[in-house]
């Protein structure tokens, strides 16, 4: 057995767990200016409504159908359906819906859709113990802040292994945000992410499949769990985060501590958050917006597009450049048939990556007439696209910042209209319109019933 | 954002998670020799004992109260303990208290605790549905084969970079033993895999703590999980171990794939399985055994001891270096502690992990005596133990292959007594003779009902 032990190790990492642990505990209620709440409550709202639409979905189906084998306690609610379940398989629900259409909310900086394994942990067991409005709210931007800070320092090498960032550092913010509407004290918050820290969940090879979506949920599961075990006294190391043999070192060859330790408190990543006007992998969104663009400007239809050129960086097609999908989840994988939904259609929502849309006659060909070209030289958050036009026209723009980008962010007004959309069907005008109301004043609500109920079936 | 993605990739690997599936599926019942069935209830028989033991221990007792969090259904039963919880936490509670006195069972060539994470889950789904002794001891034999091959292909690597191995291998071989179970067929086992392929558990940064034995626990829980996901028609990646951003390329720069594909269902590891004889890191029983040895043989007293001077690998004080250890479980991680309990004691088992052991007098005293000097040429299972007497005398024994290893391993009444020696005090000498008994005819069985009421209080 005997060998070398050759992997590097940093034995002078500052004490991140237990100055996260402080912070988590200690950071005062509401300690951040409007901005910041402001897209606290965007946040909520977003990710809210991307839980409802897809909450009827067979991934969701599928997995309640799971559940239900373990007879679970009718604790917290599914949103968008009927039934109860214990509220750690109510954050795993709620967290593979949030994220089943792909159309929840971005960190740009790191790839991390902070809510789903946060708000997930969140709501389910605040509808449990009771919490206020304004505890998730706080919860929910310190679990946020947590998690994006962690992706922070291990973005982009962490990335770039394989691992799914938005379930592999979200159990850290679903433990945060647990721990503190738990109200631990900091010594146990410390375990709870030493716990959480054991954890990570998700591999990028996972695209395109179910277990995309059981990222966030898991992740959101596990934290909850780590942080009522940390309650009850069960111990972990202080030093799970940074240690030699912690989590940080351990899932990443880049560990940029600063990323955790300056302006904690002071500067926040959900400010940073942003929300998917097209419901697909946040790298399309600028090859969507030009083609959608230059359709609106052009009034282009199909038939007048001889071929539509796009050139992005290699990363967009390493994570979406399925050629010919066979289906509406491979679709939200192919730049090629987004581009032409966004011709088509003047949109990318849910519905334009149905099944039988993806696999349309028309859909099909104009997909075909799509090229993509890798140039490293543009940024991942931009695109440029030229559509040759059948009577000899080359019609050119290109898109620096998408729409719903942090530069580009979408109006409350159509985030209403993305939420509405996405619910609307599956609870009803009526509720719909009182759910989003709800959700975008979070903070002053008593606790989580009324929205609960607005929210599902 | 733009970047280089520099992380090298494996496009050609070979399918090793259809592979698996297949193989779990299709190899028949009692598929290998009489050697491998022995061993089989050898493992299972010592995994009961060494979850009955710890049952009481605060790390369970932390653990069931966060679980009653969650108001379990009373599917299956907590080893030693008279409460029922769902299935997947039975799981997770009887994984971890198998683990929790460090005194489970060793794949060496790995490092693996084999049986906590694949039997914690056969039993508890295995008396909720009722699986025969016959399919349960199928289960384990092809689960441990999963996750030790696994471990096999990754090892030392992974184990280097600060893996857990025995967690972040032990969900799939829970995923792989519970889809055995569930009578999956292979499509729906590899989606099993697939998703458990997600969920690694481990740190070694948290030895020393309550989530060391929480890993092999979250590893059955994860793999039932979602055995039961892919049951109900949850998807995965079809090559979520082998592609290049699946869990073995990311979690490992070593991926040796013919450590899985050569003679699958021919070879099997738990033929190579051994058993503690000490409560304590297996790199340290070399060490202890020797010590031991020369006790007996010259009837040393703590009085006669001068200095006693051990020559081990880096790796035995890598893992087990603490010099002072405050209470038992850090006196589990050192070889200073233990070498002193050997001497005084003859032995090592639970008892002499006890807090007030660690820290009396006599034995602090002895331990300040014991010396470690790094010597890579010697094996990691090997240990090179000299003891100076206060009378001048210079004792010696190289101990190449301690007791417990494959080379030289525990008789079966040796590992009964073991058994006995830990579910006594728990269960009472009836049931404790009976519970051995029944575990090491498992496979006669017609169900596990006759040996649970054993095995539990």
């Amino acid at each position: 057995m005997a060998r070398n032990t050759t992997v590097k190790a940093d034995h002078n990492a500052p004490g991140i767990t237990e100055m996260l642990a402080k912070f988590i505990v200690e950071h005062p209620s509401r300690g951040w200016d409007d901005q910041v709440e402001r897209e606290a409550h965007r946040t909520f709202a977003n990710w809210l409504g991307c839980a409802i639409g897809p909450s009827q979905h067979e991934t969701v189906q599928a997995a309640v159908a799971a559940i239900a084998e373990f007879e679970p306690a009718p604790q917290a609610s599914l949103i968008g359906r009927k039934e109860k379940v214990d509220m750690a398989n109510a954050a795993l629900i709620n967290g593979i819906s949030s994220h089943t259409f792909d159309f929840d909310d971005t960190h740009l900086k790191t790839i991390i859709h902070p809510a789903g394994p946060v708000a997930s942990a969140i709501l389910a067991l605040a509808e449990r113990i009771g919490s206020s409005g304004r505890e998730m709210l706080d919860a929910l931007v310190i679990g946020i802040e947590v998690s994006c800070r962690v992706g922070n320092a291990v973005y982009p090498n962490h990335y770039d292994r394989g691992w799914h960032i938005t379930g592999s550092t979200g159990m850290l913010g679903s433990a945060a945000a647990c721990a503190r509407l738990l109200k631990l004290d900091a010594a146990r918050t410390q375990m709870a992410l030493g716990i959480a820290a054991s954890q990570p969940v998700g591999l990028r090879e996972q695209f395109g499949t179910m277990t995309k979506p059981f990222h966030p949920g898991a992740a959101a599961k596990a934290g909850m769990t780590a942080a009522l075990m940390a309650k009850h006294g069960f111990t972990a190391s202080k030093r799970a985060l940074e240690a030699p043999r912690g989590l940080l070192q351990v899932f990443s060859d880049k560990t940029d501590w600063s990323e955790v330790t300056e302006n904690l408190g002071k500067t926040w990543e959900i400010a940073l958050n942003t929300y998917k006007p097209f419901a697909c992998g946040i790298v399309i969104h600028p090859s969507i917006d030009g083609c959608v663009q230059l359709r609106d400007k052009y009034d282009l239809k199909p038939a007048d597009i001889a071929k539509v050129t796009i050139k992005v960086h290699s990363l967009v097609l390493e994570l979406t450049g399925k050629k010919t999908p066979a289906d509406g989840l491979q679709g939200k994988f192919s730049v090629y048939h987004s581009c032409a939904a966004g011709i088509i259609f003047g949109r990318a929502g849910e519905h334009e990556y149905a099944d039988e849309i993806v696999t349309r006659d028309d859909v099909v060909a104009l997909r075909s007439r799509v090229e993509a070209v890798v140039d490293d030289s543009i940024d991942e958050a931009s695109a440029d696209v030229t559509i040759d036009t059948v009577d000899g026209r080359k019609l050119h723009v290109f898109v620096e910042h998408a729409i719903g980008s942090v530069e580009h962010p979408m109006s409350d007004e159509q985030l209403k209209a993305k939420f509405v959309d996405q619910s609307t069907p599956i609870i009803g005008a009526a509720k719909s319109e009182q759910a989003w109301s709800l959700a975008m004043r979070l903070a002053s609500l008593p606790n989580a019933t009324e929205l609960v109920a607005a929210a599902t079936a």
